[in-house]
């Protein structure tokens, strides 16, 4: 059983954590650098955005990986430190030889990232100040400094932590992330740390992380933009004693399992903070011949703006789902199609086999107003089926966007 | 030389057209049916959406242009006719039979066209009723009725004409569209059509329409959403009395300039009539190794929600621009990239080489306040251009889609 638990990135054995506010981007007011520590050096796996230009951090992380051992993560918001040249380059190692020397640990061993405006170099200046006292203040309840020092436009944070039995073990998974813009499902994600005292080795690790983020991260859309920076790291160091996984074994599948759990709560968590989001629409593809089918299917009807758009209006337009799912690519059977919009507050199916149903309209505003709306989409063609989550189209995102780097 | 006139669809010789209220959507006060007429059989080619999902109009047109004749366009706003089943394939089939008895031609001589709402069913017996009379006012003036009718969220009606000589004889051109949202670049375009009396086989037609939808009508995007009812059209009647062009010679070079002329234009138009657009962005790729790698970076780039919502907030933030041509799949060297915003009010250079300029502020202010705004992107890797056209995420866009279909 997996179970749910308090800590964050902190609940594993070994880790420790801490944020403040070295003062990176002028005007903010919550702390904007987040360190994250294990006692023991740690086997390492990270996933990265698939944008062909890339933030300086994400560069020299995956540098440093290549070997799958990590011991520490320095993170900030408030600056990308991408599109920043030879400069930014040098800042970003700065970054990972600052942290390495307030751990007490090899720069190779950090893990660095950035997220914040593109194009401006970073105050690194600011970042090495404040790195000893950052280091000093690491503890077990850091997990709450850490994951608002890497927030930007969200409104909430994002962490979830779960145990569960190993071999008569416990074993703990912790994560933090942040999300809300520049957001969409060709990436490794937005900001993502992961913590766990699972013993596993790198080669697992990697894989168990590259199977989790298909159904997950990957499936999670708010604006269609792929950032420069999107990055998804593990840190596993062994200390919860149970029999390292170096196959792939039931332990290995219950591991991934759990990452499953984990990572879909914190998918749903940045789809419903989406930058000026009232809605997480959550769209479930059945009937379809593959997965991967269903997948791209539920992708494109959250990512289109139409759709988004309708959503914010409490706005019953089934037909721009449909739409959606024609231009994805896949193919499908309009004729078999059925339409459905469904949560807590009832259920009204609008389309059924291809035709139109006369819905009750009142209903379905009231199905529509509440905060979380599922779209179900049966494609009555196979027995598989796909989900992917996004937020609607607001004003907010609009104002939150148009004024951003000022 | 290619020449600018009045008169759209109705400037070449033997087309007439004509537009009424049928009363289609309830509340409307613009005309809603449009209706074209040649008085000579035409040739005929057609462009149509890639998305799976077609409206019943659209299937129909398919067919109908299949043998590369037709006479007449029959067109309404406020009902797509899409996702409609079988009643709407009749009620698509009802509208032809109705425009032809009204023209006394043949029914599949019919192009028939409809644009707004998906997944109701259309208003056959509205426009049966309006038919007679709109076929008794087609007049050489009806340009000006027809191109209201095909409006929905559109704020001003879209429309060209030009003339040129072709072997010594006067050749016109004409066209009118329809844009404003759920548009996007995998498209044949939304609702356009076009009208000449060159003289100008089905097969010369057909390939000449494609050549220059590449660069015009498949450039552009409002919302990265592709309709179900994009339908681009072109009659020729051959009444100019050129020589007919049956193979791709020196006539049918100058003839595919000015429809590249001619849609250039069109794509423009709309682009800057995009739902709740207040800027239209142009964006230049120039530098390329070929001419569709620069397209699909250009594409990117006005694609993206982001880079959209920093032009409505006349935001200079150019780090965006970068991160959509580096998830558009296409390669580049991002240290070779310079980026430039352009118009008549001035020039800002703001990254050069890779690295981030120190550029005026208020004057970018100033070049981005302005209605038009060319974004010059130079990839230093080859010799090839490509031009793509979008417009600002507003909150007018939110608006009008938050609340379309009621």
């Amino acid at each position: 059983m997996i179970k749910q638990i308090e800590g964050g990135v902190c609940a594993p054995l070994g880790f420790t954590a801490n944020g403040v506010l070295a003062g990176i981007k002028a005007g903010r007011t919550k702390n904007d650098l987040a360190l994250i520590y294990s006692e023991k050096p740690c086997n390492a796996a990270g996933v990265f955005t698939k944008n062909l230009v890339k933030a300086e951090a994400v560069k020299l992380t995956r540098q440093n990986l290549k070997n799958g051992k990590a011991q520490g993560v320095i993170a900030n918001s408030g600056n990308a430190n991408a599109c920043t040249g030879e400069q930014g380059a040098k800042n970003a190692l700065r970054m990972a030889q600052a942290a390495a020397k307030a751990l007490n640990i090899a720069s190779d061993d950090v893990i660095v990232c950035s997220t914040g405006v593109i194009g401006q170099q970073i105050n690194i200046e600011a970042i090495e100040k404040a790195l000893p006292n950052l280091a000093d203040g690491l503890s077990k309840t850091g997990n709450a400094a850490a994951r608002e020092a890497i927030m930007t436009t969200d409104t909430v944070y994002k962490e979830v932590a779960v145990e569960f039995e190993l071999g008569g073990k416990t074993v703990h998974i912790g994560t933090m992330a942040k999300g809300s813009g520049m957001i969409h499902i060709n990436m490794g994600t937005m900001l993502s740390f992961m913590t766990t005292d699972c013993a596993i080795s790198s080669e697992m690790l990697d894989s168990a992380l590259r199977e989790t983020i298909e159904g997950t991260y990957n499936c999670i859309s708010v604006d269609g933009d792929t950032s420069t920076n999107d990055t998804l790291t593990i840190l596993a160091n062994g200390m919860a004693g149970n029999a390292e996984i170096t196959e792939k074994n039931a332990d290995y599948a219950l591991f991934v399992e759990a990452l499953n759990q984990i990572n879909t709560m914190m998918a749903r968590k940045i789809a419903a903070d989406g930058e000026g989001a009232e809605h997480l629409i959550e769209c479930v593809v059945k009937g379809a011949k593959t997965v991967e089918s269903a997948r791209v299917l539920a992708k494109s009807v959250i990512s289109s703006s139409l759709v988004k758009a309708a959503f914010f209006g409490a706005d019953a337009n089934w037909g721009r789902i449909l739409c959606a799912m024609g231009y994805s690519g896949e193919l499908f059977t309009p004729e078999k199609v059925s339409v459905t919009f469904t949560n807590s507050k009832g259920t009204v199916e609008v389309f059924k086999n291809g035709v139109p149903l006369n819905f009750d309209e009142d209903k379905a505003k009231i199905v529509l107003t509440e905060k979380e709306v599922q779209i179900l989409v049966d494609l009555e063609e196979g027995n598989c089926t796909g989900t992917a989550w996004g937020c609607d189209l607001t004003y907010n995102y609009v104002k939150i966007n148009g004024d951003y780097r000022t």
